[in-house]
Order: C-alpha cells, then structure tokens, then sequence
C-alpha cells in the first residue's frame, strides 16, 4: 500500500513536473484567416507595408491646406475654391494649392499638398466656392500612412491566442493566410468501476460520468482537440492497454478517477507499467484535488485528475493548462483582465498543509468588486457552476472579510 | 444630401432600435452534451435526482459511527472491530454498529449506520481491528445524498451559456441531451469601391478589407453563425440585391462601409428601399462610430456599421451584441467578470457632444489594476488589438488621472 509521505506545494510539483518532462510546442500548419480566430500564431508578425496606405480621410468633407484656415468659424467663414473630387477607390488626381479645396469621401485618399480635412456639415457649397466655417488643424479627420501600423512594425507576437481585432490587422496587412500551432489533441479517460454514462440510470453505488464533459469543455476551450475515450473500468489489463493506445495516438492524456491511493490503485500502476519516466509527482498538497498524478510516458505527458469533478476542475486549472499552454506555445495565458483584484465577502482560512482553492462569485456593490466564497464542502460541482473565479490562499493562510485578494477568472 | 441633425445617444437609440424591432428569440434544438458547449439554454433545468445519489466518501478510508470516535487521537488512539469493505460502484451490504468500521473507497456508498469517514493516514490494520488515531465528526470526509445537487433543485437557468460545469452537472443528473437555442446566422456584408479582398494588392486608393474579419469572429464568439458575403461595390442596383437576399436568409444583416452622410450614400439608400420600417436610427452620438445606421426590413433587424474597423468593433459592442444576445435568450451578457473596475492611468475628457468609448490597456500594479488609454486616433485597428477592455466616457465627461472606472473586457 502506497501512502501520500510527502505532498508538494502545488508550485513545486508543477516545477519538477515541467522539469521531467521538457515539452517542446506543437508543429505549425498554414489556415486561411477564416479559420484563425483563437488558434495560436506560430511566428511573429512584422508588417511588410504601412496601414492604411495612404493619408485617408476619415469623414466626408473638404481636402484643405490646414494654414488657408487657422481663424476660420461660423462668424468668419473662410472661403476656398473647390478644384475637383476624390472618388472612393481612386488616386487623387489633384495638387492642392493655396486657397484650394477637394471634395473627399470617407475613407478617400487625400490630394497632394493637402494635410486635413473640414467636415461637410461645417461648409456650405455655391458657385464653386465652399465656404469654411470651422478651424482646420494639420491632420484633423485623417488617418495618415502608416499611422496604424508602420512597415517594419512587430504587429503580432508568435504565441498570441488570435483575437478578432487581430484577423483585421493580418487581412488589412495581406495576410490571408496564417502559419499557427497544430492543435494538440488531448485523449479523456473517465475510470471507475462506478461511473456509467449520463444516458444510463445509476445502480446502487453508481454515479454518472461528469468528468469525461468538464475536461471535454475545458480542453476544447484552451485551444486543445478532445477525444473522449469509453469509460475505463477499474481493470488493470484494461486500463493499460487503453492508456497505451492513448499515449501512441495524442499529444497529452488525462485520465480522472482511481489515482488516489489503495490498494487498488489501477491507473497509478497501469501508468507506471508503461515506462519510464511514470509517475513523477503523487499527491499535491492542494485542496481540493490532493490525490493528482503527474506522470509521463516518454515525452507525452499524463495527468492524472480526481473522480470528484469540482476536485478535477481545479487540478485542471493549474497542472493541465499550463501543460496545454506550452504545447501551443501560448505566450500570454495570464493577461491583465484574466485575473481581478476584489475584496473578500468573509474572512478564508486554508487549512495547515494545503493550498486551498476557494470558489467565488463576484458582486460589485458599492464601487467595489466583492469575492463571495460558496458556501459548501469543497467537492461540490455547483460550486464551479456558480464561480465566476477563484482564489488561491497558500497552506494555513489567512484572509480577512474586507482584504483584498486575486481571482482568477473561470467558466466564461 | 442628409445630415446629421440630431445625434441620439447610445443608450437612447438602442432603446428606440429595440422598441421599434421587438425581437423574438430563436427556435430551439434538442442536441448532444458534447457539442453543447456554449450554446444557450433553451429551458431550465430542474434535477429530477438527487446528485449525489446516495452517501459516498471523499477519501479511502473507513466508514464509523463518529459518536464512537469523539476523542480518538494519536495519543489515544480509539480500537473498531472491522466487519466488512464496500467495493467501488456497488452497494454497501453492511450495518455499521457502535464500534465497528468498513472499509471504504474514495467514491463508495456509506454503508447504514455509517455517518463519517477517517482518512486511511489516520489509521492502522491489525487482525480484524482498525486503530482510529483521529479524531471523527458528523459528516467528515463524506458528500451526503443530495448534497451538491437536490430534487427540486433549478440548477440552471434558460438563457444560460453553458460552461464546462454546467456539461458536467448536465450529464450527472443524466441529461445526456439538452434543448439549446438554435444559433442566429449573421450576414456580414463589407461595401465600398475602395476595399479589395486581403490576398490582393490593393491599388492608389485602395484598401483590404479587414471588416469580413473583425466582425466574423466577434460574432462566432458571441455565439452566432457567420456568413460572410464578397465585397460589396457603391452600386444601389448590387447592394439592393445583396441586401434582399441577406435579409430572406438569415436572422441579422451586418453592413459595414458606405454608411456615412454624403451624396452616394448607396447603403442607406438600399436598406431604405427594402420596405418599412427601414432605418430606424442614422447616427449616434458616440465616438467612434458615429455613422452608425439602425434598421429593420420586417422584423429582420439590420444594421450598418462604419467602415473604418475600430469603429465598427465598437459598435458592434454597443449595438450588435445586445441584439445576438435577444436572439440567443441570453440571460447574463453582463456577467460580474465581465466588467472590472481599475483606476485611470490619465485624465480622460470626452468631446462635447458625443460618448466616448476609450480602449485601455490594463496594467496590474502596487495591488491595483490600471487603466490605460491607448494612445493615438479612435480609429485606429492597433488600439483595438492592444485593448484588454473599453472604458465609456459620458459626452462632455470627465475622468480625473487615478479615478475609478469600469472597464469592459474585451478581446478575451
């Protein structure tokens, strides 16, 4: 019978996992724009040309020289001749001179010799004269070149998680296609002899699976492809040979159940049967989630997540994202806006030898933003079906009602 | 020529947009929990069970009567006659009487009599008796029948976007299939003479279009389907057409481009053209996007968006997401996690007559979160791909360096 003797600190047994396994980032595939949003960009992105190309107008109006009309306004309209009209689309064809003005359209390219432009409704038209009747400022209603992006400019880091605003700036730049990471794809055991599917009705001392649908959800929206695998019995030769299967065809394994320990403790020995390194980290002083296997069979990594879903859930966050995060070569999974700071809704404490992972909700009330631990035993999934985001307090810490704390965001 | 003589303000013209439009959610469809991330809640869901099903322990262990075990510690340790081990996924057979013990697994049912657990750590085997070293309580190391989820219970709302947890509670009360709304599909519609798809060279006055992009994947990820249309020209005859066909199709029309005040202002035109109520709003006052275009043809809602594709992603915020939002039921667009509150970096003012939608950069520092403008023109497509979230500034507002704001996460 194996027993827990010493259990890491969940930073150090993340940094010997990492250490052991020494994971190198996925191969790269080429997709056209269209498919890119939230793949990760494989290579930095520098800009080959200057956006917008050329000095837009950003309004309707009038070309001008900005110095024809420095005391221009509705008391003293400035008059200015009218020379021709930009097209959309089109070169403009004309040179400003002194006293002159062209007509451009939003988005129009800007004539030679002029450097702003006056909105319509503060002109009037007659005769081939428009009348000015606000001040004009150098640059005022342009987009110059280069004045979003510049040639030469780094725009997008290789490791960034493709946002919407980040496919305009690849197709304004020309990039119809796009060099990301592949996908890992990530192999879901569910074992126990008690699990059946969500479809069937529970025995006695039976439960439905849950787990093989969080991880599912989970993985996909980290960025992974998941494969779910039939539910594992509690049956050595079964669970090794799946896990073997496993291990040949995906990139990383997760298998929840049966890793705590016992006599029976079939995925831990199913895990170790398959060669070196195998387990590398056994139990992690972390609650909830204490019984966690860290283990790997050659270079591919196998995590090993309790049967209570919510325990599952939290292991997650913290041993298999990073994991995921490094297969991708994700540069940026802790972005400012990932994490927020609010104040604690009662006082926390973490019991003496584990890290505890406390559920919140948040609440903004009165110009503050509060964390509001759910009440309940820390197994509960509708605990992480009401949390908005988690607090971490390290072993025998101690928060007061009032203090501020860090939450990390989940779920949305 | 139209002008823009009275300019209502975001929250006015949205109010009168959806007074004149009285949306209807979608229909709904009845799919598998697997692919059922994401996607909205057509009903709630009320547990039919209790979850979970019966009394099982959290670790391995053994069942005990805790009255028998109030003092029990590694000075004193208490003797219980063991009578029996519970099997994992199978029924407990034995009752437990005063001073007796079985044996249970993590996972396994309570065995009657049973109230408690103590941890396998706490103990020791020697013929037939079990030494308790720990003290027991009530409840210790046991999940009771019904105590994550009851009979009775609403467990999740209609209208909710299903998380990774929601799946898993789903499958545990044996929801193997779920009744979700059907996701809208959204035309997306990009016009202009000067706009050139991104994998061509865009000639004098020419520009790529980078809206079909932006707009794709702000409304993937906000749950609709996209289907993006070629390029539009500034042709009313073309643009009629294209915008007939979008509307008998699909469940809202995105145009973006050509939407500005002028003399060729084809879109306008066009959307006026396909029957009442036509456009309901034609400009707002807000920066950026003022030339925004509100309209309906029958109940189908429509709206034109700017050209330049920072604005068009604000007003896609402000305007476009409400309205996905009604058609998907969604309960909690503005879940607390979506907005944070973070002091401002520096004073911002807002122009006199129009709201300010500023991008910030969020910085955490010294245990507060910082807002910071991005610098340069609202227009820029960079500031929108550095931007963590969006602060509103009223018209003619004021922002103090330091104050507190609320900012909406973007990008995410």
């Amino acid at each position: 019978m194996r027993v827990f003797t010493t259990l890491l600190a969940p930073a150090d047994a993340r940094a010997r996992y990492q250490a052991a396994l020494s994971l190198a980032a996925m191969g790269s595939e080429t997709i056209g724009l269209d498919e890119a949003l939230d793949r990760v960009l494989a290579a930095d992105v520098v800009a080959a040309e200057d956006l917008p190309p050329f000095d837009r107008s950003t309004v309707d109006g009038y070309a001008v020289r900005a110095a024809d009309l420095e005391n221009a306004s509705d008391a003293a309209p400035a008059p200015v001749r009218l020379i021709g009209e930009v097209r959309t689309g089109e070169a403009a064809a004309h040179q400003i001179g002194p006293g002159e003005a062209v007509r451009v359209p939003t988005g129009g390219m800007l004539p030679t010799g002029a450097d702003g432009v006056v909105m319509q409704e503060h002109t009037a038209l007659a005769d081939g004269t428009v009348e000015i009747r606000h001040r004009a400022r150098p640059g005022e209603n342009v987009l110059g070149r280069g004045e979003d992006v510049r040639t030469g400019d780094l725009v997008l880091r290789a490791g960034r998680r493709l946002r919407p605003a980040d496919l305009g700036i690849l197709a304004g730049l020309g990039h119809a296609r796009v060099v990301v990471r592949l996908r890992p794809t990530v192999a879901i055991l569910s074992g126990g002899d008690e699990i059946v599917p969500p479809d069937r009705s529970p025995g006695p001392g039976q439960v439905r699976d849950m787990n093989t649908f969080t991880l599912t959800g989970l993985v996909r929206r980290a960025g992974g492809i998941p494969v779910a695998f039939p539910i594992l019995p509690d049956h050595l030769p079964t669970v090794q040979e799946t896990l073997r299967r496993a291990v040949a065809a995906h990139d990383l394994i997760l298998i929840s159940g049966g890793s705590s320990v016992g006599e029976r403790d079939v995925v831990a020995d199913a895990i170790q049967s398959l060669g070196p390194p195998g387990i590398i980290v056994h139990g992690v002083a972390i609650r909830p989630g204490k019984p966690t296997v860290l283990a790997a069979s050659g270079s591919r990594p196998i995590i090993g997540l309790p049967g209570n879903p919510a325990s599952a859930m939290v292991i997650f966050e913290v041993f298999v994202r990073p994991i995921l995060g490094a297969l991708l070569g994700v540069s940026e999974d802790d972005a400012p806006g990932g994490r927020v700071l609010a104040r604690a809704g009662r006082a926390i404490a973490a019991p003496a030898e584990r890290e505890d992972h406390v559920r919140v909700r948040l609440d903004a009330r009165e110009g503050d933003l509060w964390a509001h631990p759910l009440p309940g035993k820390s197994g509960l999934l509708t605990s992480m079906v009401r949390a908005d985001g988690i607090v971490v307090v390290p072993a025998a810490g101690r928060i007061a009602e009032g203090e501020t704390v860090e939450v990390r965001l989940v779920g949305r």
